[in-house]
């Protein structure tokens, strides 16, 4: 069985953490989590260059690519403390959106039904549409809701054509029933896009999508907490979703559809850490990260520290399961662990 | 009559909006907004590059270029429920700044004196000479307040032997009587200029200019809404005149003077929100754009949806005003319109 | 009938000149040349963003976008003397190659029937099968000889489990017979790609290649001269693909697959000028401009330059062979015309 | 006695401040600060460019370089009510950092044994250790407590096989015994680094190092306040140490060892304008401005106003304690002073 | 008499050399070369930026600003051979550009008629009317050939409403006769501009203009031989103009109006240098180089090159006049001096 | 025994070669070529980073990272017809540059020892002396000549106190006796550095040193041809050592010390590639390729063809050494074998 590595430059991991091979189940028969790169930007509306974003991401960082990361803030280290593979790239011809897209779901359906959680390199937002019905495939339609950061709602009918591209997964996850309407939890909408037709369309799957003047005028946390308790009701697990370009372009310019006027990366990165400790997560995705358009790598060092963040938080949620006691944010650096 | 065009690059309009011609009022007798192009950097004390401005506004954004834009937050299609024209730039040549100010006052005028509110997109800010100007021929001098967004407080008294430059226009303002000193609001200031006599003459004339040590302190919303008090005292109209520098240049790059220590993108898009659907706006300038100086266009987007959001928030006035129910920021975006 | 209009940013055209609709042939009928947007990037096999290779040519220009280009070295004003329109782009998701190079095909087929050359504007290489094809229908399968200036044979048999992509159209080509094998030449190949089986692909073809090597060894001149022999033996027409990686990456970076040690930017334009001064050229494209890895547009300005040096030696072609004086290289400019 | 000068490029001073030279102790005899510049980077364990550190924060201003910097905040002009100087560089081979730091230390002790603050334009963090070294021979060891923002602890033992580095100087200043770990206050520590073990020996130290979780969880402002009265704790002077790179990267790029995460520019010079007002400062240093990844200098900018901030706090501090009236952020900036 | 020093960034000189004042005539009056710095580009067409052409142009160097650099093609050292001044920059506002083209001829003519060869650093092409002039001043209009190197042949009537801007001054120096039409050489041009107007005008005027296809064709060197004899035929002295974009913009991107098709770098240092060694330049200038537009500074590197190029021939010209032997291209480099 | 892998990013071979480790002789013991990475820039005199040129010049191609490069021109495939291994970096510390060389030249002794041709992947050029002198132990001092492409001589003294650095390592190879002053071959000298003393040093050695001036005038294949003969007198290697900047800097901006005027990327490869072809090369280096100033990676791109040129070369030269046809640079690419 071979491994076929990474589409695109020299075949490494994330941060160094150890390779298995997709078509060989007992390579990651252990797993807790099995990273997957989708170098796919196919069905991006503009700007092109994700299909870099899994090799940006793997490796934006300054430290030893060890596979080693302890947190500072959780106290983990998720490398370690988590069993954590890295499957390499799917094979994602960007001329060929729907036999990619298909080629994905096979790939994140083999990871979930391991019991691993599937964390996806994007990529354009395209793959969600794969990524959360493959884990939805194993956990049940409908039994996974979405927590979905973005600048965009992504559920376009149509466009160029075609059913698929980055701006319409969310609608295609509805319509097939993989994940429910109403379980659908979207944080950092903003903008002029969509219309009155697919916002209509919207409500009537009774979404909950929180633009940014709600963010801001109710606090990012109250409608955290409000989210979460929807993410959870009849539904065992949660898909989180991360488009880079939640974050302010100003701050992350390395992305395709840069819409001003968003949250910070540190509000960014306390929001997905909330997430994944406080939520039952069973998939992860992160996409969007557009190298061509980046400056000196920060945008891919985001989406680098937005992984580590969710495992860490997930590691986190597994220690205190264990019986460890609950993680406290204001507790002093140094003081005893 | 010929229309001018725009001064560099191709001949294009504000995101596809139709053409009008300055010299055929006809061709804008029923316009709300028009859209004038100040295409200048004669004035710029340091980097130049703003001539650019006026074209890298018109066109930064992902959608399409079809005259309409449905924001999420304020649910109204700006360009659709106003009736907004772009009339291309004014020839300004840079090199001879009282011919092209003169040129840009006349265009304005004529905008103003249609009944239309002149949306001026620069340019250094030299242009809000003329800009104010324009409408205060049209309003009465001394009719019109000014809520200046910046970092400077652009009052200088002669630079490189010049009268006019990009650091003197609201001096020339208040001189010239167009503005009331007293009725001059600039929020953002900050940094190390000017020195003690322009503060001093500033002083003298009644100015209210927010600092932002003063921002932080009290909280900008509390500033904003004791400045709009001061606004529509006396003042039948209000002239928004936002210098992008006011935003932090670390996410606004693409600008002449950057001073660090600004708003952020999100904070000066809420703020511009609340000016123009709270008070009756008749002119509006969006300048120092400086696109050589930009990053993968961030800069020019945030200027693009300044001016969008300038106008929604227009638009979104003339709504409530015409009996719709006030906007509400805390409601949901899916909620029933 | 509606125009398509451009796929990417506002509508603008290529220097100013008119518009036409592809779905309306009265609105070219009287056209020498018709210039085609390919806006597609979805066959490239690394560095992606040719997509906005159109918009970036057409306008990379800081003279006044008129319609009006009168070439100092060959005396004519090709966007005058000949009659020149734009089209516009074709639809091309990057998603879907095979429906988009058929959509291409079909465009350049309905020019070329007109009777004007068309003048295609990538977008990746893969558009070559439709831009040559498109042209063969008209003029002939086999009839039709090819002068492609390229790094890269693009030859190649399968890439990413696709028979499309940037590096196969001209095994495509042969293959279908659109064009001959022995009546293609190949200008500028270098670098470390294909492989023997491939090479011994092109041999049994007849193909004509020249390498870099021989190029310098034998002065790029007298290849050319030899090349353009066989160009016209038993073909009547001729189509010029000129991929900009041809040229050095450090002189032109604003491309995908860079490959070091190309032609200078004066020896392309050179040589364009000679292909389409000597040969009866019946279609054009030029591809491989990306933008994002572009520095100051200068690959857009070169690519911008490429498409006005054919155009201009097509004109002064046709004024020559209506009696004029031959084109005199050695001509100092300000001798009498 | 002859001035080294810069080390690269034009001898410039800091916005134009006078010079001196540090051999010579007559030509600072008078000085309440004097900046010397450290352009080194022979310790950084990533990116280099901090070399260039010192040359680009002296210049980053649009103002004219004129030595004088009026706060429009503090309502003093730092560079003028203080009389600083420029030593220039100190000349530190970056392939040598055992000569180089102790170049450095010798510098500034020169400078401290004077009476006058020194001020230092990094250069990579090694250089920290010098720093504060060069102040506690002068004021006594165990007498200087630190007050450093940073993303990261620079606590480690050995890099590369070497004591000295950017990543370590914290952990040599406390093991020398020139700073107390028990008066360590660092501030906006982020991300994955250091380990457990290094962690523990801080905690042994009794650090107190606030991670951006606390700061978020509790405040900034009252994490600072806190931190304050660690740091006058039988210590009579402070000395404050500024890593740039406790900025978000999204908002100052040009950085080595970029951590996202981090506090706005905002933050940070509302901090730093605290520490120098409300603390008896005696050396400063600003570090890891790191020029190559910079975008349009906003980085150096931040620096360069970084650096006034805190003069511009000092000289309030004096003002202040002489008997003026005590600095109140709230009072609007025209009101009388 | 107080220096005007620089208008843009810290005050520097020309890698070190020894500052003068132009209002001083005894502070020059041994110069054998005076640097001038023209900081304008309000004459520029499009790409603004040149007005940080002389602090680019004087610090682009690697080496120390020690007043020093023997070149090792020349074996001269023309920063000591020579004395060599500069004399900081002319205020230019550029916004106003008849008065800034006055202050600098006045500037020029002051150093040409203290005998010293005036050296400009531009700034935009509108300079070469004031600097051109100001040297005919002194040596007699029409006894000054000008040698202009140029993508452009900058012979505009009027462009944007005004007689002066970077596309005209060569039409303005003919009309006033300051330089006889029939001494104009141009070498560089291409391109699409100017049209049959004004190349009939350029033709009336008998002005000999070398477009690039002349240059391939004949060699540039026979070319150069040709018109170094016009130069001299009645005239006494020579003035150098160098436009950077005369380079192919593929090397030097750093300017307003990149041209595609131009010289190498090497040969315009090669061509500079026959100029400066074989003809009796008395005045220079070097202009166009747009530091928003370089990248890595290389365009401000060659501006340098070609200033020191300009310097070293002149000293070597010098040498040989007083009976050393002449210069050999072909003496290898240790060979004994 | 373990391997130190890489010093900075993830752990990649030079395109996918397979790896050694250099302190265990038997996993190279069949090497032709072993390939070392040395990220050491604390010998740079200006812009640092070439700490990163190993890992960027390992990875810039956009191919298949498949330890296969078949070169067109040389109908060869070198990383496979030569046995080509990758021994990973060697550590060097950055900031120690005497103990970073000793590492190096240890490194580099094995490989030599062992029968390979070491290949040292740069870091900055102070590397030359540890990579010849180590080829030396093994081939004897004086038996190797070195022929070495650069704009620099760097055959300096002391530079900011040190003896080494890299401006200086060709001094000390010949000092100590590792290289023969009259075997040293420099090519593509320019510029102002060094000066007369040095110089005077250079001939009392008796150097060879070809400025461009002497390349220009006398063409470079004659002069190639002429040091190729003194290379091989009394010698029976030859190091090859290629700084990057002996390209001209507007083709390859990458690199720290940039010199206008230099050869053209082509004319690099053909020179590296004649080196290898027509003498007995024992040991390469290529060097001063700077990421931080590179654009889109195209200087990275020209390091990593100048290495599969040299590797292709000596392939071929062993080919036709053992009986094959000799290398015909005229032969059409697609004729028989």
């Amino acid at each position: 069985m071979s491994r076929y590595g990474t589409m695109y430059g020299p075949d490494i991991t994330f941060l160094g953490v150890d390779r298995c091979t997709l078509d060989d189940p007992g390579s990651y028969a252990d797993a807790d989590v099995v990273i997957i790169g989708a170098p796919f930007d196919g069905g991006t509306s503009h700007r092109p260059g994700t299909r870099f974003g899994p090799s940006a991401i793997r490796q934006a960082c300054y430290l030893a690519h060890d596979g080693s990361r302890p947190s500072l803030a959780l106290r983990v280290d998720a490398l370690r403390d988590l069993r954590v593979y890295d499957a390499g790239d799917v094979e994602m011809f960007s001329g060929d959106i729907e036999r990619s897209l298909g080629a994905l779901e096979s790939a994140v359906y083999a990871v979930s039904s391991s019991g691993a959680i599937p964390v996806v390199l994007g990529g354009d937002h395209s793959i969600a549409l794969p990524d959360a019905t493959g884990v939805a495939r194993q956990h049940g339609h409908g039994r996974v809701s979405l927590v979905h950061f973005d600048a965009h709602a992504d559920t376009g009918e149509i466009e160029f054509g075609s059913l698929h591209g980055h701006g319409q997964p969310m609608r295609r996850l509805i319509e097939s029933g993989a994940v429910r309407g109403d379980r659908f939890l979207q944080i950092g909408l903003r903008g002029y896009w969509p219309g009155p037709d697919i916002l209509s369309w919207m409500a009537e799957q009774r979404m909950r999508s929180y633009e940014m003047t709600e963010l801001v005028a109710r606090g990012l946390d109250p409608c955290l907490t409000e989210a979460f308790a929807i993410a959870v009701d009849e539904c065992e697990g949660v898909f989180l979703s991360v488009d880079v370009d939640v974050v302010d372009p100003g701050m992350a310019p390395g992305t395709g559809t840069p819409e001003p006027g968003g949250l910070t990366s540190r509000q960014l990165l306390d929001a997905v850490r909330r997430v994944c400790y406080e939520l039952p997560v069973v998939g992860v995705d992160v996409v969007e990260v557009a190298p061509p358009y980046d400056h000196a790598d920060m945008t891919a060092y985001l989406g680098n520290r937005v992984v580590l963040e969710a495992l860490s938080a997930i590691a986190r949620r597994r220690r205190d399961a264990a019986g460890g006691p609950p993680w406290n944010p204001q507790q002093p650096l140094l003081d005893a662990r």
